[in-house]
């Protein structure tokens, strides 16, 4: 199975094509879309949303992911294996959580005969990332692809950092469709948000109250919860916080012990 | 086959999230997008949508349809069987329709190991709908999913009521991609409008000439027609009808035979 | 495998309902989107996607390409056969440049045995082009389809047309998701370009530099360069060009040789 993570967007070829790459290659492999929606350019989205999705996906999967502002320049292509799964990608970033993961391995991917015969300066999804993935799932080792390297780009932009006695500052890392606002801050690294009080200040808002669900919140009302991410998430009941707030991504979020 | 019908859009990692927790499950199982993105919460017209959709699936076919604004409270979890297809979702009146069809049969499912092993206050498609829909693919029985039950949510917004000698009222049920205003006028329940004089009401205009084809519009005229779901339809040629009506779903339309 | 290409955007059940029509005759034929966010009507821009998509699918694959202003008129169903591939749609010049391929053959889709039972006046995607498609993949000869014709529409809008001595004057054929312009000027038509000076002309700027990637690009700077497809494309870096010049698809761009 593979699946694609891009900033291509729905409304090109872009994706359709990288499939039609992987079907000539690989007729028998499902390709699964994450999604095409990342913002343009965003590769701290895109490690949220592909940290929130590869966990689901059967051991064995081939992630391809493509943020990549930098194709057709020198930063190098990535495949990444962890946790059972594989990943291909650029060497920006992307990838960072992963390395973190025990037992990491990072190949640079070197191997022309991988790739489609021309390759463009310009959409490496199609001509470099696709065909790779393709030829992984239809077996090709790990080994074959190019040499171990240590040295892949990092990026931990946004993690909650101490600033104070009893007070850390993260940031917004997604709003989702609904204008739910995922925040940096991981429920397991942050126990007594559930337990003490708190106050979250995100926006002109000062939140307080750790709610179960949706539905939970008041017409109009802005809670925390626990979203589905295992994160702290802002955000209303059928309406959209984001838009309520007038935050979105990269904004800043402090959080304090009272 | 299992069809993914939500609100969830095409952004998030939601729908892709779905097919690997599936694909988990069951491997072999075609997944196929109805669509993503119904308005959020909306689900009336998410009961239109996926009223379009189903019957053109094979039978046996399992249907997830997530337009779940109650996600964690007490709302139950259903198992709709109708007509040879199963219908997995919220009871929230989203399967309305299928539950007046003959022989339709419904169960409160209940069996929490059909589920993911942690359940999440907010993501249901993920941790319940999309596992109890991959088992039931996979064979397992309806009766082990849960109880049946008789009491499920209806709603029935939207349908034409009379409200004068010969003048009823319904409404939009849906706007489409192209501007095309899809009234709950069903051609089959109002066979007079192919055959005598009629005037619709929507807006400001007043319609009464029924119309082949988008293409026997003039350019600029609003017509009627009926569309692909047999429905009466409002649109223009090349042009969105919504726009120039300033109308949208919820919309009252009123039609007279005259 | 089939491939669908559609202007009927992923709000709305209608490519979804397609699936589940070939998933009745064929179950086991994949099915790809390349999009279904053609802009409404846009047949050059559905016939430049359709080129960049198609040469990148399996010998054998069907493409259905449903951008069909005039669905329910006369206008001719077809089946275009070429370079080992198959395509489906209506007779509006969507098929223009597959016809000038060597070898092409056109038959005028005529056998209703091969539609749906009941064909509405306005979705032939899901009556006629997606059940065509599934009994072709199934194996039913191309000429049990319907007749060879050799009238097909052609249409030749935005090609280069030489307006003086070393000048050209084309047209955007394309702004994808990231804002990039892609022009019809075809670097193998024009292979000058790559190595003499030249100036392109679009809406007010004027530019003489072709650029290896996008990162090449100062910031701010709009470059050319040739893109995915073999085409000059118009772009900056990280930036959308097409916002910057104000000019979309359809606007005329200017060569000249210096």
């Amino acid at each position: 199975m593979i699946t694609l993570l891009t900033d291509f967007g729905w409304r090109d070829h872009f994706a359709g094509v990288m499939k039609g790459v992987i079907a000539r290659i690989a007729p028998r492999a499902p390709v699964v879309d994450i999604t095409h929606d990342v913002e343009p350019y965003q590769i701290d989205q895109a490690r949220f949303l592909l940290a929130q999705a590869w966990p689901y996906f059967p051991k064995g999967t081939v992630h391809v992911a493509v943020v990549d502002p930098g194709v057709g320049t020198a930063r190098r292509p990535l495949l990444v294996e962890a946790a059972g799964h594989r990943f291909v990608g650029p060497d920006n970033g992307l990838f960072s959580d992963l390395l973190a993961l025990r037992g990491a391995r990072v190949r640079h991917i070197t191997n022309e005969k991988l790739f489609l015969q021309e390759v463009s300066a310009t959409f490496h999804g199609r001509d470099v990332f696709a065909p790779v993935a393709a030829h992984l799932v239809k077996g090709v080792a790990a080994a074959k692809v190019g040499p171990r390297i240590d040295d892949a780009a990092r990026q931990t932009t946004g993690e909650p950092m101490k600033t104070g006695k009893r007070v850390w500052v993260g940031s917004v890392v997604h709003a989702d469709r609904f204008g739910n606002l995922i925040t940096s801050f991981r429920l397991a690294d942050f126990p007594w948000v559930a337990e003490r009080r708190f106050e979250m200040r995100i926006g002109f808002e000062r939140l307080r109250e750790l709610k179960e669900n949706y539905a939970s919140a008041r017409p109009g009302e802005v809670i925390v919860l626990v979203g589905s991410s295992g994160m702290l998430e802002v955000a209303m009941n059928q309406e959209p916080a984001a838009r309520k707030l007038g935050v979105g991504i990269g904004a800043p979020v402090e959080l304090e012990i009272l």
